[in-house]
């Protein structure tokens, strides 16, 4: 039997749109357009304009929505920084599938002039390439340092950008072996320019892979597991089964995951929640959250000041979700962050951790609950469901994904919302 | 105490010609001649072409000696993969430094019209900054599929070309929390066009993190030491040190070692040894060759075709050493590697290995022997020294350097050979 990298690349070199099942394509248009939006609502950032400075000059493919142009590595880039600025991106595989995936394929398919069907094949290329890569390990790659959007968004985005330009299975097996050799990007820099950075960066080093394979370039035809290949190299423990065979359509078993709030993801579920309470706020004494500790411990912020520090707070999330009964880019604002309003009700919140842990996302505890205590002395106890809305098992309606897409482009692209539903159809 | 990233970042920032020992110069200017030289010898092998072909116009920096211009960080990348297409390069902390090194000093200099002096300074901050990250775990990061010179490469990059912009230490700070988000290379892919790339991107990389963090891009302050920062995410084992306190002129203790044959460095000494000998061709009835066996581990071709395979094989090496009495380029081509008279020696060369290692390069036995049985029935075995000549420790003369510069720049570079000889006046 072949080994993996050459299964794999032959897998990638054959999907075809015809032959997509229906929830594969819905995905994709979901993500598409979740992605276009929030890269939309982060386009002025400042790691983006950082990016637009050390780019070269480029014609191949369309920059941040309507502002001008570079080549399809650089635009890549740059679209998914943009998108992944404010960490308000879909979810999915242990990162954010669609930042690394949707900038790859609309640049390089802009590149190509390949027809909307073929952006949806190369999209879902990448997404098993993904799938089959980060749940061959039986840990976490989280827990050894790496962010899995950026690591295994580098071979995802070679595998789309791969398929893409047609490359042969040979070829696509030295695309994914010379993106092996650029996967990178640490937890560590969470907080930082260099998170959206570091997917950035996937995206483009996806597209120069498989740009550099269609030129020619070799790397080993065991890269990826080799004893001294990728998957060794980011596996926390080596527990790591290469052997197994290839599975068709993960994409239409996980999805994507939709964020209705710009916040951690860890959040999500609580506010859900919060937002069904029904109590005077003057009449809150104190109200208590209660989450998984893997959750609590990337909510780094008990006390934000700032916007960026306050998407990492549990109790920002739930202030503002009482305050202001949504928890939109509105609420992601330094000045309300820092109101008195927001930081008294931060004050009566408190956090407390389960050890418990949902049997198929174990990061997360089975469930959240939100305890608050009244003056009269009353206190009214709620749990969240397992999943937060938006999850793809809780998928939003088509209403409420437009409603997203609109908060984020400031209700400026509406036709490009009804383009991405059909993408399908989309040809040159 | 501040973190490791905060106090390298001081460090890198704070290194000033005026303070280095002479060693340390004296070891840059070597490193800088000898990368030149093996630069030139691999500027047109094929994944030099291929890189030429995906970069942008530019012209901040001199590209492959005498060849136009490009983008400093694209100089750096198609510069250092030349330097490495041939796997003749300097080697040292268990990789090889100044390919790293020297295509990121020149090109970034060139760029900031940086006196000689200024270059040589970032060298040493370069070379310190992998020092201290490679030495920091107990472990070999090859034993983990990881790729020193690709991956700490461009954390000695970034701070090389930190040093060189003259970045702040907070600045630097971020230049290397950047860079840690781009550290990446695999040895599955020794062997392929894969290996010089990852190397080349690492000289890339360096520079793109210094010019982002320069600009005003920021990474997290603990980016290297957080549980789940850059050593946590490539330690084999966990077993690094992130608290020990940073030591100075780490390139004065153990320098570079040149490579005199262009073959893997695992058969350097054997082919001294090999050298040494004085026997009739024809009365050679076998060859032992004892090594150290993680030495034989890299050695993958025992009857090689082409020349790429033949650097990676141990027969080769003995059977040139003993037919030609040197080891060069000359050597290392497809035509002689399959001559029936290299073939048929090589059929006499039978590898065995030892378990014994060296107590500072556990990677090398003690040793290697050399057994030759002739037909007359008598036996000559020779012992290796415990370092090739060329090692720090058993440094060429400037006569040897000159020798191999010459072979490498077919004669036609001298001028350069003296440039480089007195970098410290170099002046714009």
């Amino acid at each position: 039997m072949p080994g993996l990298t050459r299964r794999l690349a032959e897998h990638v070199a054959g999907i075809a749109f015809d032959d997509l099942p229906s929830e594969a394509i819905d995905t994709v248009k979901r993500g598409a357009i979740d992605c276009i939006g929030v890269l939309f609502a982060g386009r002025d950032e400042a790691v983006v304009q950082l990016l637009l400075g050390v780019i070269s000059s480029g014609t191949e493919a369309n920059l941040l929505v309507d502002r001008g142009r570079a080549g399809s590595a650089d635009a890549a880039l740059v679209n998914a920084a943009a998108a992944h600025a404010l960490d308000y991106d879909d979810t999915g595989l242990d990162g954010h599938p669609s930042v690394a995936l949707v900038p790859t394929v609309f640049a390089e398919g802009e590149r190509l002039r390949a027809p909307g069907k073929e952006l949806i094949a190369a999209y879902v290329a990448g997404y098993e390439t993904w799938a089959e890569l980060v749940l061959r390990d039986a840990d976490k790659h989280h827990a050894k340092g790496w962010h899995p959007t950026a690591v295994f968004g580098t071979l995802a985005a070679a595998a789309a950008a791969a398929r893409l330009a047609g490359l042969t299975s040979g070829k696509t097996t030295n695309a994914l072996g010379i993106a092996a050799s650029m996967a990178a990007g640490v937890v560590a820099n969470f907080g930082s320019m260099a998170k959206p950075f570091q997917v950035g960066r996937a995206a483009q080093s996806g597209i120069l892979a498989a740009r550099l394979a269609s030129a020619g370039m070799t790397a080993s035809a065991d890269a990826l597991e080799h004893r001294s290949g990728f998957l060794a190299a980011v596996s926390p423990g080596g527990r790591f089964d290469a052997e197994r065979e290839i599975e068709r359509w993960h994409i239409a078993r996980y999805g994507v995951n939709i964020k209705r709030y710009p916040v951690c993801y860890a959040l999500h579920r609580a506010i859900d929640a919060a937002l069904t309470f029904d109590v005077p706020l003057e009449k809150i004494d104190s109200i208590e959250l209660r989450l998984g500790k893997f959750q609590a411990g990337m909510l780094r912020h008990s006390a934000p000041q700032t916007a960026p520090d306050a998407k990492f707070s549990a109790e920002f999330a739930i202030a503002a979700a009482f305050l202001r009964r949504r928890v939109g880019l509105a609420e992601l604002s330094d000045d309300f962050v820092r109101s008195e309003r927001v930081q008294s009700l931060m004050r009566k919140v408190r956090v407390t951790t389960t050890d418990e842990a949902d049997a198929d996302e174990p990061l997360f505890a089975p469930f959240d609950i939100l305890t608050v205590r009244l003056s009269d002395g009353s206190v009214v106890e709620k749990r969240s469901e397992r999943q937060a809305r938006g999850h793809a098992r809780r998928p939003l309606s088509m209403q409420e994904l437009r409603a997203k897409f609109d908060d984020c482009t400031a209700g400026k692209q509406a036709g490009l919302f009804e383009r991405l539903l059909s993408l399908e159809s989309l040809a040159f």
